[in-house]
């Protein structure tokens, strides 16, 4: 048997051992600041080691150090999902190594990109033409997409977002030296079109499903109004777009299909592993216009407009392969299935803690993530939190919302059940039971 | 046997098969733009599919799409390898999925990156302290290093560079609204130190390596000029930066501990799968100053710089671990033994052509990379770079020097042998044969 052959049996044994057991390990890393850096060699070493050798370190060296975002009690944050199919195909994209930096390069690389973000476009229901790309993140989605808008408008240099808007789009608009202006947001903390002023607007961003407290703006009226300004209008849907793959959720989305563009996050709720965010617009000429730029050692005969011209980067990982891969091993049902257990999950998470003498709930749950609290002083909540964290059985994360420290449960791991859920109400309660 | 271990196998088998055969492949796709879109579905299925059938539409209809980076014979633009720890460890990242926000979202993740940026900086010969970080590309890296720079000194809207500097310097700058200005080149495609104009000049990048033809700009004399200017310095060394790990190549590369931020990406010509730039600066305040936006839900208690507050990406993918892997698994000498091998054999390919009559080379050889051409006309070079990758049998790429078409023949894959590259040079003068 082959070195590969060998080690990849070993490093696929100790994964599905790790996704196995994963339930067994605290959730929140335990460590001290420097300590994994402390427990490395100072040094490369000269000769070769084994493979086997990095499995080792990998349980003895870092396993104390990683957080773990597969755990179905991981509720921080927005949990993440590395399915099956996704880590399987990683393997092999990493295998074939393909480097998309024009056509010809891969033209598999470039082609299944383009149809595997015609699907997800399909999924979520947004209306064609569209152009579709992946990013590694939905800030530099955004980037990409103020950067179209400035092109596009070069004498405007505002952006119009809410408060809640993800700093994301502030750190777009350093970049591109743009100027942020805030809109109010009512009380479900949602941006208030009737208060948007576009005015020197290249672009507003509304979102659905914000990071706080997954509100979402009302898109249908920002659209009217940006339509109006001929302001470019940026939709960030990273967590919550998968959501519209449901039916019965796309009612939180409308208007985005006016969108000039729209972010949703693969690697967010659907199963995708780090990293593949989807980028779509309705004006890809705008985006070229921005970023199209071709040397002539990448000047061929054949015509094709290679994707590196969409954006910042030129040479691009073979992402769509997990994406595809995820898409067809879940179907279209499948991934249903998992939104719609997700939502249910928090709903319920929502209704235990409304009935529960003590606790209050700090913002609309329409997706996935309950924002709650105890009664009493921001202290009491952050010392809860940082009990329950550091107990390892669960992990949560917080926000600000009216001033207020308030908890997030984000449910969000394919792996997580109603039992899960359960168990970090327990939890909670328990922790919450020993402040006093 | 669970499905997880049972289709991870499987997709093991099958990669593990495609890396024994793939010299047997066409090196160029040979598809035309559109056949492998129309080969897939146009829509995404309802229903959940085996993993099997994705392996299988991996060969059914992906296979003829595939550019295959991983052949010996494959001297194409730069060529990059995924040796085998790399692989595997990318299938490791894959199935942990840190997301690395903030350090208590993956200490591990950020300690590793910091620590293995730390080795590189060793094995490479950069002094300390030097800061680094892990990027998605060197375009991505020039944004951030021009970014710092502007930063650093607002008033000042040039960036300066030759007309050999990579298109990402280009890009960057457009992005950032800055100018470019460039500095005219000698014979040897080297930025002349002598007519740099750094007034008003945030940024000049000089290049070890440049990727026409591999030219390595006098980085001492610029940094002298940076130094006095006030300019910041970058060193693009994406591709020839992993030559420094063998000190008889550092003489190429002086001057460069002086720069401000280093580029250098190890998913090139150090055996690391894509994605891993490296970015190195001693300037990590200034990046901070460009960069650092951390909003409330991402504030904890512990005092850890979060890697997301030196560039653009919020979300971090896991890449160190793969970085992390090859370092140890080729260890230094390993990787030493792969340059120099690759170095030889492209002094060896340039000593062939310049025997050869009706053969020339067009520009010095410093590194692995061999610029070429036959005597006569650009349309007969271009006939014949055509004619040679259509054969399937390897595949290489062009560039225009002194206003003349001419081959490179990139020599950069680890599994590249002393005959993969006497096999080009008889494809290449069959081919040559019969162009008249």
């Amino acid at each position: 048997m082959s070195a590969f052959r060998e080690d990849g049996a070993a490093a696929l044994d100790w994964l599905a051992s790790y996704l196995e057991d994963v339930l067994e390990r605290p959730v929140m890393a335990r460590v001290e600041p420097g300590e994994i850096r402390a427990a490395l060699p100072p040094s490369p070493p000269d000769a070769a080691e084994p493979f086997a050798a990095v499995l080792r370190d990998l349980d003895e060296v870092l396993m104390p150090g990683l957080t773990h975002w597969q755990s179905p009690r991981y509720f921080a944050y927005f949990p993440s999902t590395a399915s099956d199919p996704g880590i399987l195909a990683e393997l092999l994209a990493a295998g074939l190594n393909q480097v998309g930096i024009l056509w010809r390069a891969s033209p598999a690389l470039q082609e299944l990109e383009e149809v595997t973000l015609d699907w997800l476009r399909q999924l979520v229901g947004l209306p064609e033409p569209l152009h579709g790309h992946i990013e590694d993140s939905a800030s530099s989605g955004l980037i990409t997409a103020l950067s179209a808008a400035r092109a596009a408008a070069p004498d405007r240099r505002v952006v119009v977002c809410s408060e809640h808007t993800h700093s994301s789009t502030r750190k777009a608009a350093r970049l591109l030296e743009l100027e942020v202006r805030e809109t109010p947001v009512d009380d479900a903390y949602a941006l208030r079109a009737d208060d948007l002023d576009l005015a020197d607007a290249c672009a507003v961003v509304a979102t659905v499903g914000t990071t706080s407290s997954t509100a979402f703006d009302p898109v249908a009226a920002v659209a009217d109004r940006a339509g109006e300004a001929g302001t470019w209008l940026h939709v960030d849907a990273a967590y919550a777009g998968s959501a519209a793959v449901c039916p019965e959720l796309r009612h939180h989305f409308v208007g985005w299909e006016r969108a000039d563009s729209v972010g949703i996050n693969p690697h967010k709720w659907l199963c995708v592993p780090m990293d593949c965010s989807a980028f779509f617009t309705r004006r890809p000429d705008d985006l070229r216009r921005a970023f199209s730029l071709v040397p002539e050692y990448l000047r061929v005969s054949e015509e094709v407009v290679s994707l590196s011209e969409f954006s910042s980067p030129l040479g691009r990982r073979f992402r769509a392969l997990k994406l595809w891969a995820v898409l067809r091993c879940h179907g279209r049902e499948g991934l249903q299935a998992i939104i719609r257990e997700h939502v249910r999950l928090a709903a319920l998470f929502a209704q235990w803690v409304g009935d529960e003498p003590g606790w209050e709930l700090s913002a609309p749950y329409p997706f996935s993530l309950v924002c709650f609290r105890l009664e009493g002083s921001d202290e009491r909540n952050q010392e809860l939190m940082e009990r329950v964290n550091e107990s390892g059985e669960i992990f949560l994360s917080h926000t600000r919302l009216g001033g207020r420290f308030v908890l997030r449960l984000a449910i969000g791991n394919a792996r997580t059940s109603e039992s899960d859920v359960a168990f970090a109400w327990d939890v909670l309660r328990r922790e919450a039971a020993t402040l006093d």
